[in-house]
This record gives C-alpha cells, sequence and structure tokens, in this order.
C-alpha cells in the first residue's frame, strides 16, 4: 500500500475528530454501580429539544445490574471477529403506546423473542458498527460515534422504526463501554472493541406492517483483524450477474437484509478464486462497493489529473464513517484530487492497461483500510501495481 | 370483480391440485402423542434420495410434547391476520458438524437467541406461507405445499442457509397441522389456519459470512382477510422512486429483507390516501407487483387480443403459488390469452384511457384474489372499470 494511505488509520486521526465530544472515556477502575449520573446528563442537556420524559430515551433513566464474574481472559477463546463478547449489554425498550423504557445496562444473555417476531420474518432490523481505540495517551475513544447515531437514525425511518435522542443513546453507549472499559486492554494493539449497536422490531404479528414494538441493543465484541491473512491485498470478483443494491432500494441504510442478500455473491467468489465481490451496478457495470466495504481507486484519471476517487452517495452506497474521513483528511492535504464520482469496469480496465492506478483500497470500520490487489472480471485476472501481471 | 374471476378462489380447485397428496389431513380426535409414524415414512420412502439418518431431516425423528392445556376459543382476542398462534409449534435446529436434529412439535413458546445471531443482524432468514382450507367435504387440506416446500429450498440457497428434505419437512407440518385441526374449526369459513415456516441463522457471530448454526421452525396462526374493508377494491400508489426489487438482487426469494425495505413505501402510499403500493421497475416503469401480492391484468391488449397478463418470473418477481395456479387454470379455461409478459404504466394508462382494462386484480396465499380499484400515478387519479371516473 503506498505510504501515504497508511497516514489514514484512524489512530492517526481520532484528536482531529473527538477531542471533547461525549465520546471520549476516560480509563479508571471498573465502576460497580451506575444509578443514572446526573452530571452527563447536565452537560448534554443543551442538545436536546422536546424530550419527553415519558416517552424519548434518556440516559438519565439509565439503571446498571453487574454481572457477578467477569469473563475477561487474556487469552480469548477465538480470535476471529466478533464472536467474544464482553459481561454486559445495553436494551432499550420501545413500544408505540409508551414511548421508550429505561436504557438497561445487564449482564450479557439471550433475548427472548416471539416466534413471529417482524424482525425474523420481514427484516425489520439495523444496525451500527463503531470501534473502540486505544490512543497513544492510553485513553479510549470512540471514533466519529455522532455519525453512526445519525445513520442508525436513517436506517430506523427506512425501515419504520421509531425515533431516538442520538445523544442519549450515545450517552447509554458510553457508559457501556466504560463499564467494559478493562476489555479493551486484554490484548495487543491489533485487538478493538467492536461496539454494535442493534435496533429490531419484536412485533409478534404476521401481517407486514410498522412495527408497534422495538427493542434497541448493544453488544460489545472483541474485534481483531475482519479477513485473515492479516494486511495481504484482497482479491476481489466482479461479476454483473448479482447486485448488492439498486436505486430506490435499501443500499444506503445499514439494515440486515442488505448483507443476507449479498452473502451467495461472496461464496460464489470463492469458486473463482477470489476472497470478496466487487459489487458493480447498471449496463455500464459502475464499480460501486466490494464486499463490506466502500471502495477507493488513486489513479491518474483519464484527464492526466492524479486522483483519489470514490462512488458518490447516489443511494446505491452505504455513507461509510471511515469513507467520509478518508475524504475529509486527503481534501485536507490537498495532494491529489479527491472526487466522489461514478466509476466503471471499462474505465478501471483502461486504466490498469496504461498503468494509470496507484492504488486501489476498501475502506469500513470493520476492516478499517485493506488494500485491493486482485480482480477477477469476464473470466480474466486483473491486478493493480506492485504484483500486477495480467491485464484484464 | 369479473364474476369468472370469483372461480379462482382456492377452495374451487383444491380437488385438482391435492387429491392424495401427504398434505390431504384427515380429520378425527386430536391424536395424544406421536413418536414417529413408520407408515408415513414408508410411503414416501420413495421419494427420498441419499438420506443419511444422522444428518437429514427426518420425520421419522420427530417427538410431539403437547401443551397442557389449549387456549383455543371460539371468539379469539383478535381477528387481525397473523396475530393468534395455535398451541403448539414445530422447531429443528441444524448445526454444519452435526447437520439436522431430531423435529420437535412442541407447546408454542418463545425462542432464546443469542443477541449476535445473524439472522438478527445479516437479515439472514426467509419465510414460506401456506393456508390450511377446510373443504367442503369438511376435510382439511394445504394448497400445494410441495410448491412452498420448493420455493423454501430455493429462499434457503440464496442466503445460503443449508438444504433440507422437502418431502420429510412437509410431513412434520402435516403432523403439526393435525395436531391443531381443531383450530381449523373454531370460526367461520372466513377464517383459515395460516401456517409460517422459518428458517433462519442462529450464528452467533458479527462476520458476515455463511451460517454453521439454523433453525427452521413452523408456527400457525388464524388468517382472516388479509386488508381491512372486506372484498372492497384496493388502491394503490404507484412511484418510481421506490424499487421492491431489481434484477440481480433477492426478490424472486421470499426473504425477510425484501419485506421490511418496502415498509417506507407502504406508508408513504397511504399519504397518498392508498392502501398499498403498485412497484414500478425501470425506466419504462414496468409494473412488477403490488403490496406484497403478485399483479394480473385483464384486457383487450394493444393487439387487440384478450388477454389476463402478469409479469414474468425473471428475477424481480416472486414466484408466487397462487400465480401459478391461476396461470394453469385460466389457460386450461382457454376462455382468452393468457401471457407472462411485461407491462408498462404508459400500455396500462392507455388501456385505461381507451376502455380496454377489464380487471387488474393482485394475488397472494394472504389475500387470495383482491380486485385493485384505483392506482395514483404522476399525481393523477386512475380508477379500473366499474367506478372508473379519472383518467391517468
Amino acid at each position: 500500500m503506498a505510504d501515504s494511505f497508511k497516514q489514514l488509520h484512524p489512530l492517526q486521526h481520532l484528536a482531529a475528530f473527538s477531542p471533547s465530544s461525549p465520546s471520549q472515556i476516560q480509563p479508571g477502575p471498573t465502576p460497580r454501580c451506575y444509578p443514572g449520573s446526573r452530571q452527563a446528563q447536565a452537560e448534554i442537556s443543551d442538545m436536546e429539544t422536546q424530550r419527553n420524559p415519558h416517552t424519548q430515551l434518556g440516559a438519565a433513566d439509565l439503571t446498571v445490574q453487574l454481572c457477578s464474574e467477569s469473563l475477561k481472559t487474556t487469552s480469548p477463546e477465538s480470535k476471529a471477529f466478533g464472536t467474544v463478547f464482553t459481561d454486559h449489554m445495553l436494551t432499550i425498550e420501545w413500544s408505540e403506546a409508551e414511548g421508550w423504557g429505561a436504557p438497561r445496562i445487564r449482564p450479557f444473555g439471550n433475548l427472548s423473542m416471539h416466534p413471529a417476531c417482524s424482525s425474523l420474518h420481514y427484516g425489520i432490523q439495523l444496525f451500527e458498527g463503531l470501534k473502540v481505540y486505544r490512543g497513544e495517551d492510553e485513553r479510549l475513544r470512540l471514533f466519529r460515534p455522532m455519525l453512526n447515531m445519525k445513520r442508525m437514525s436513517k436506517s430506523a425511518r427506512r425501515v419504520c422504526l421509531p425515533a431516538f435522542d442520538e445523544v442519549e443513546l450515545l450517552e447509554c453507549i458510553r457508559r457501556l463501554v466504560e463499564i467494559e472499559q478493562d476489555w479493551a486492554f486484554i490484548s495487543g494493539p491489533s485487538m478493538h472493541l467492536y461496539v454494535r449497536p442493534t435496533f429490531i422490531s419484536t412485533e409478534a404479528s404476521l401481517g407486514v406492517k410498522r412495527a408497534t414494538r422495538a427493542l434497541l441493543y448493544v453488544i460489545i465484541c472483541l474485534a481483531g483483524s475482519y479477513f485473515s491473512g492479516g494486511s495481504e491485498g484482497l482479491s476481489l470478483w466482479a461479476d454483473p450477474k448479482y447486485i448488492r443494491a439498486a436505486k430506490g432500494g435499501t443500499g444506503d441504510c445499514k439494515l440486515g437484509g442488505n448483507y443476507g442478500g449479498c452473502l451467495a455473491a461472496q461464496y460464489e467468489a470463492k469458486e473463482f478464486g477470489c476472497q470478496q465481490v466487487l459489487w458493480l451496478y447498471g449496463d455500464d457495470h459502475q464499480i460501486t462497493e466490494a464486499g463490506t466495504m466502500n471502495i477507493f481507486l488513486h489513479w491518474i484519471n483519464e484527464d492526466g489529473v492524479e486522483e483519489l476517487a470514490t462512488p458518490p452517495l447516489d443511494s446505491l452506497i452505504l455513507p461509510g464513517v471511515t469513507r467520509q474521513s478518508i475524504l475529509e483528511i486527503t481534501r485536507k492535504w490537498g495532494e491529489f484530487a479527491v472526487s466522489e464520482r461514478y466509476l466503471t469496469m471499462d474505465q478501471l480496465c483502461s486504466a490498469l492497461e496504461q498503468q494509470r492506478v496507484k492504488e486501489m483500497f476498501g475502506s469500513g470500520t470493520a476492516c478499517m483500510i485493506r488494500h485491493l490487489s486482485q480482480i477477477v472480471y469476464k473470466g480474466e485476472c486483473g491486478r493493480t501495481p506492485s504484483d500486477w501481471t495480467l491485464l484484464v
């Protein structure tokens, strides 16, 4: 990977994004009880609007029940991404009749779900993902978490789940992370905590309709490298027969159905010796995303200009937090043009043929930044620079 | 609705489809115990292929635990579709390591789910829907259930859930319906039993990957009229800004995400005074489905030929069992041309203007056949014959 992009690792830029946000977490002894912090509420009260204590999500109502014994270990059973969970979870119930219930931090455990819940039948479900990073100052920080809260609200609107106070939810999440903070110190610097807010319908009815009951919950897992193979470049399979999203669909929201619908292609990619799918769209085979990542092309474009390009947010593309951060940082650098623009396979193939491609990479919270080294397209295999051997 | 289409009610055609299928259910006293019927297994043994008793789904392994008290009542609390469930459910667990476990019929109850289950995060979930009809001979029948089993297999492949023996699963469902048969007699002839097979990932991992654990379960609910308003025609809102499905996507499978993704449009339709969405696709605004129904147009087509037309199964369209049955029955009638063909809004508008539309209706297991009376398109309101007032 070009040295310059290594600088895009979020740890290098945390200070720029969250110097005094409510997401900054002070390390300290694990607290034993949180009956609801009045101070925290006071600090953010100016950001509250039209809050009705009986129906709105409120961090001041938070109750905490700690587990009797932690499952923390310095050698977790599995290092696979998203398989080892911390001791506690946050749950907040909502009903149309009563609004938001009191947030609860409680021991991690199974959910009891009616078998007709429309989250299980009609995909009325959404999630977010954000990481807790340990800075060089040993303090823990969430990376630009309000961007996740806002995207979560947008996803909720898309599946008719209720609105929530984003600042209050973030404060509840901050408290959960604070309780679990020791988990962030149990393994090496490459292991992070990954926070997974989840919002599901608990409507127990088979009619296809808006939920009148829902559950918002947050779990935290250990997150090592998302892909196996360390920092090696990923190989991609590009075939227009599958799409990830379409205009007028839900591809710009973090809804469950966007992911399950991609699995078949992901495993077909393996049959072609590739690790992930390069998602194409339209008759001109536009490049949209790679696996579950946003995609970036650093190249000399068709006008001879050095450019970092990524597809625009036109409803096909997930508005990634890492994507946005890369755009903001590289625009600040001013070293090359930075564009949100359409990119087609024809353009990419020409650029590879003419050796105008400097680098391709995917971005995302789980994978951070990952070099893309190889693309199989129309039965041909193309490689990006450094190990380029065969033109598409 | 034209008289001829009233004849399409499934009850009129049950005998044609299931005279001696394993789905025919004999009424009789509720049995108290089913340790596994050897006879049933023998009857279908010639349909089994490569069955390994340790890993394949097998009805012979079925165990039954009956509830101590039935919740049956002749005046159910709610008559809304899909809100009152029968006493028992069928559950069958699967794991990559051990294959299919023994099917269990047990008292209806909540599922205990790990909060990281990929059915809740990534929409790795699918369902089917079929009805139990009481014929004029007082016997109960499932309507063409093998079509549902086959479609369920197809949906499972699409989200990388494991294959199962369709005949064996149907036999387990037949046994569940047999146990619940008295529920089919508790209310009037307009109330049916609706059987909901469901198949979800129970993989407790946040990596986006194929499930290594899954649960197939079947619940049964009371099903009155799916839409309120009796047999009145439905009004539809047609706006190309939302799509239900796209080529290369999952619209031809019964996956949860296809339904949750449609909710926002369904409620936006209400703001335009309409009950459901007429789903369009492509620059030429092809008509694809209406709400969660397949759509049929009975008209004099552009060549002056009387035709019953429905969009073809080109991956956008759910291959409905009722749709297929209507095509087969009307082809047998031979009274008019029956076509699977593309239909655009321009063609429909011209036909309405020239009074060439005889009838439009939606079809589905839940709604059966439902007259479509009104379409709001480009801000204009068009009505189908009998109450037509304003041309689009």
